[in-house]
């Protein structure tokens, strides 16, 4: 299903030509053709197959973008945003092929409203760059997917990642965005001020587009404080459905959790044999709480309680920044302990997102599905958002084992949605879930289509994402 | 300019005839024409004129809704949802007439679920129902806009109040709605998880459009634990500045504050006036803490810090209900010790909102325009967002009195918007913003248009709200 949606889309040679005319003069050496450079450009990320654009153009400021999505535009020839190509459902392929701009020279920070808890960032800024800078403000940008995302691809993918239970996700962190749209010209979603009702929500639109709705070129973020104190913590279940109870008490109690993630005991096995630890090999919460010194003890105290309630095991925690991220190897390893498993196997990373009412029986019967089907697939989620992600250890070179993982997918979205949950949390469809997104939003699906084509009515805006036409 | 914005826009005659008869059938006694019926239906909140209307439906169902849309989507004649009409900025006018769907029996509370902290209302039920609904549940509903408004009408124009600067916005707080599209069908716009990166945000399209791209049938919210303590306090500064330099710490060393509220001097001496009180007539802060014994009290005594340390007096604060009602009288009084000082006098309240590092400065020349102008204009601010309302009193019975505040209205947009501020942080754009959403935006508003275009083709969707069409 998702090899066949990658496939979908016919290129249009002859636009395509003009373009790498147009472009080779406008931008010399920084506009690369090669195929190294274009198959950088392309998805690397799983099994989907990778789908070179035809180039690659290395933007600096916003008028190269309008350069390229002009010349893309009088052509009708695609525009692939790129930031670091970390997404991982194919949004950086380019299926019809056209020009990729890479945002990595773009990486200025703008401006920093250190009094409003804001700033502005080219596209290109990392997560990790734009934090490295805040440092001396005393304010950092909290959304951490784990990869160091570019800032354009995060409010693109609407990412969010394991401190959304406490900060939100892009969607709730982003203030402004400027857009190059279709007719080359660039507009400005919002103003700085915290909040607005002033006609629609276009900031909202344009992050979780995905890049085919317009092509971004400044994002204005919220941004917070630098937490006085910072604890961290551990603590192990009987069960999914304890440590499960433990988190939905601790939402409901309203304790603001910085972090409160979920490893499945086959990942805590992972994570023993890779980093020779010796956690007990049980569904385990990891979490963290920032604050001050009181209020993080006291959280602590709190969730050390609701633990116990619930038959946990004890709740080690401090704030001691060291013994902390002992405390958190687990956590910090998972993604490598779990490739170690089987490291002559690729890995998909997917995720989907359920009501927490919902989440162990989603758990649970995941595990059954892999356990039924003899999989490898260790399972992290941020259990506060009812979102987790599963490792699916697989054979990529051969047919059978691509459709192995493709049925599991299937099955575990058709789960998900079942308990009113997304069939993505924080990945976003690109082209690997068209199919889910039908499932899962059915006619209204309709309506996206209807807004594609009005803001993009020759299709040039990552075209095979998110959606098929009509 | 108000005035002409309100003109816009041609009866459709023989459309609206035909959906008279279609409705009077299907609805009988439930389809009113009366005159008093419709004029209770249009505008009344200030002194943009009412626009009445041709017949109002008492909807009791989403098919009661999809009939109404059906109908006159055939015959392309405008649908304007009803609330309970507290909107402020001309929202439920019918400048080319039409059907008003009036909401007050879409009024049932479908589905609780508390484990989640979500649930699912029709859009008739007001913010107080659901609250006194949910009470046994230990859950509240926390978006406060002062009226008793109802949740399909906050949704639609995006609305806050005092405890945004905690809560958030109803951007924040919606999960999910379902809508009547333009041909007549009911989609959903996400599901009930927490989080989700699937496709374009449609939630957040719906959620401020005014009632411009459909008609909202349900709608599901985030819901919040009732905290197990609630404290509230005031404190008197010397001067507009310090105030915002209180907020702007508190704000800043991350203390979670429910509400922080600005009242100026002029408010403050209307207060002392209006009930006989004997507050210091300097602007004041009123703060309010949602957490545990513990935490409030913490709390409070790092605001009284700050407070002291920004030249602020003693910042008095109490946990007991009753002593905290006394401590905050003079804002929940505000309005009508407002109205008081001048009971002959219309009044208007307008909005407007900055980066909270431009609040003080925004509030201070306005007040100093409003000295030069002689007006009677208090000012309250949720000033933790940077969003303040000026309710200025004014004749609205000749020409000179209405040109008087809409020349005041122009300058404070004007003042916002060169502080990279928003005409309007929650009443909405209605009829009276039209002009400066125009301003704050530019382009950006042809996207708005476009995609009105694309999901409304035949201009149904409460017309001549928002923006014009071109």
């Amino acid at each position: 299903m998702v090899l066949a949606d990658a496939k979908a889309g016919a290129r249009n040679e002859a636009g395509i030509t003009a373009v790498l005319g147009i472009l080779k003069q406008a931008f010399g050496e920084r506009f690369q053709t090669g195929e190294s450079f274009r198959a950088q450009h392309a998805h690397t990320t799983t099994y989907i197959p990778s789908q070179l654009p035809d180039g690659v153009v290395f933007a600096e400021t916003r008028e190269d973008v309008q350069t390229v999505v002009k010349a893309c535009a009088e052509h009708k020839v695609p525009v692939i945003p790129f930031g670091t190509g970390s997404s991982l459902e194919g949004q950086v392929n380019a299926p019809q092929g056209g020009i990729s701009i890479d945002f990595s020279r773009m990486s200025r920070i703008l401006e920093v409203n250190a009094e409003d808890l804001d700033c502005t960032v080219e596209p290109g800024v990392t997560r990790e760059q734009l934090n490295t800078y805040l440092r001396d403000t005393g304010l950092f940008f909290p959304i951490d997917p784990g990869a160091n995302a570019s800032i354009g691809g995060m409010a693109s993918t609407r990412a969010s990642g394991t401190n959304a239970v406490r900060y939100g996700t892009m969607k709730d962190n982003v203030l402004s965005v400027t857009v190059v749209t279709a007719n080359g010209e660039e507009i400005r979603t919002a103003r700085r001020a915290k909040k607005s009702s002033a006609g629609y929500d276009l900031t909202r639109l344009f992050v979780g587009a995905e890049g085919t709705l317009g092509v971004l070129t400044s994002i204005t973020l919220r941004l917070q404080g630098i937490p006085q104190k910072i604890a961290g913590g551990a603590c192990a279940f009987p069960d999914i459905k304890a440590a499960c109870d433990a988190v939905i008490m601790t939402i409901q109690m309203g304790i603001p959790v910085a972090r409160i993630e979920l490893l499945d005991a086959m990942q805590m096995r992972a994570c023993n044999r890779y980093s020779g630890l010796t956690y007990d090999e049980k569904p385990t919460l990891f979490l963290e709480f920032h604050g001050t010194d009181e209020t993080v003890a006291l959280q602590s105290a709190q969730f050390a309680e609701i633990a116990a309630e619930c038959g946990g095991g004890e709740f080690l925690w401090t704030s001691n920044a060291e013994e902390r991220n002992k405390l958190w190897k687990a956590r910090h390893d998972a993604y490598w302990a779990c490739r170690a498993l089987a490291p002559e196997l690729a890995a998909l990373s997917t995720d989907v997102c359920v009501p927490i009412s919902r989440l162990a029986e989603c758990v649970a019967e995941t595990q059954a599905d892999i356990e039924a089907h003899g999989l490898l697939a260790p399972i992290v989620g941020h259990a506060g958002d009812g979102n987790f992600h599963v490792l699916v250890l697989f054979d990529d070179k051969t047919p059978e084992g691509i459709a192995v993982v493709e049925d599991f997918v299937a099955r575990l979205n058709a789960r998900a949605l079942a308990m009113d949950g997304t069939c993505t949390g924080e990945h976003g469809i690109g082209q690997g879930k068209m199919a889910f997104l039908e499932q899962e939003l059915g006619d209204a699906v309709d309506l996206m289509r209807q807004i594609k084509e009005s803001l993009d009515p020759d299709a040039i805006f990552n075209p095979g994402k998110i959606f098929r036409r009509h």
